[in-house]
């Protein structure tokens, strides 16, 4: 079963940014990472007037697109999926999943706090929180900090948590 | 198991906007259309600078946006998959596949088809060719032939040899 990894935080604290430095560094180890953002309202992807944009369009619950090196698809859906069933239903071939959202799931979290954006951490530890990037001036006991612009360090805690052989 | 349907055709002979007019009236009739597309070299989806643009970008294999009423992923793949993989992996919630592509499969087929666009048909009878969708010349014997401002009609038979319960 691939670990699932959540990056939760306050709005405009830097989570797609870490995240974004957490998934270069781990591909660059040589691992493979699916990422999953939740979006609590309604989202726009593929770009008008093109063909799988017209199919979508015109009333398909599900499109998808296939290529040789590339796939997607967009569907209709009548719930919010819990990240147990997106991986279950549509993520393979991945060592890790890390998330962008999903406060409230029960998986592993870490999060991202700069003490410029506000004065109290999202999570305590019976949310799952496993480590904090940024500032904190208080954190909850054995719970490490890590330095937003050192990802590798973080890499290496979550490699030695998710992804020892 | 969903029944798939191709839409095959020259470039530019209209496939899309066939599709379109086909999962517009399927979908008025009360199914469920699924569509797919294929794109023989690479596809840009997405739009540069959302956070899942930026997930997808920053090295991940897969990345899921997933919303209550929506969902998408976009994913890397070592091959072109079959319609029967696509089906089998991601598509569920269908009465019916439409798919714009997939010629050399061997799924049955609507050829799309305007002789001021070409000479000749691109498929035979043993293609599983069901039916032409526009003004052939010459056609093969048993296949009908729809006008493709008609698309009820087309529809009618569609759901008499795909969707009768």
């Amino acid at each position: 079963m691939i670990p699932i990894l959540s990056i939760v935080g306050r709005s405009n604290v830097g989570k797609t940014t870490l995240l974004e430095k957490l998934v270069r560094e781990l591909t660059g180890r040589g691992y493979r990472i699916a990422t999953v953002k939740h979006d609590a309202h309604s989202f726009e992807i593929d770009h008008e007037g093109k063909d799988s944009w017209r199919h979508k369009a015109s009333g398909a619950v599900m499109t998808v697109i296939s290529s040789p090196g590339k796939l997607a698809l967009v569907s209709d859906t009548d719930h919010d999926h819990t990240l147990s069933e997106l991986r279950d239903r549509f993520i393979d071939h991945a060592d890790l999943i890390i998330t962008e959202g999903y406060k409230k799931e029960a998986h592993p979290k870490i999060e991202v706090f700069r003490k410029e954006r506000s004065t109290e951490l999202l999570c305590v530890t019976d949310d799952n929180l496993l480590a904090i990037a940024g500032d904190p001036e208080d954190r909850p006991e054995n719970v490490p900090v890590f330095d937003l612009d050192d990802p590798a360090s973080l890499c290496d805690f979550i490699e030695e948590r998710f992804l020892s052989k």
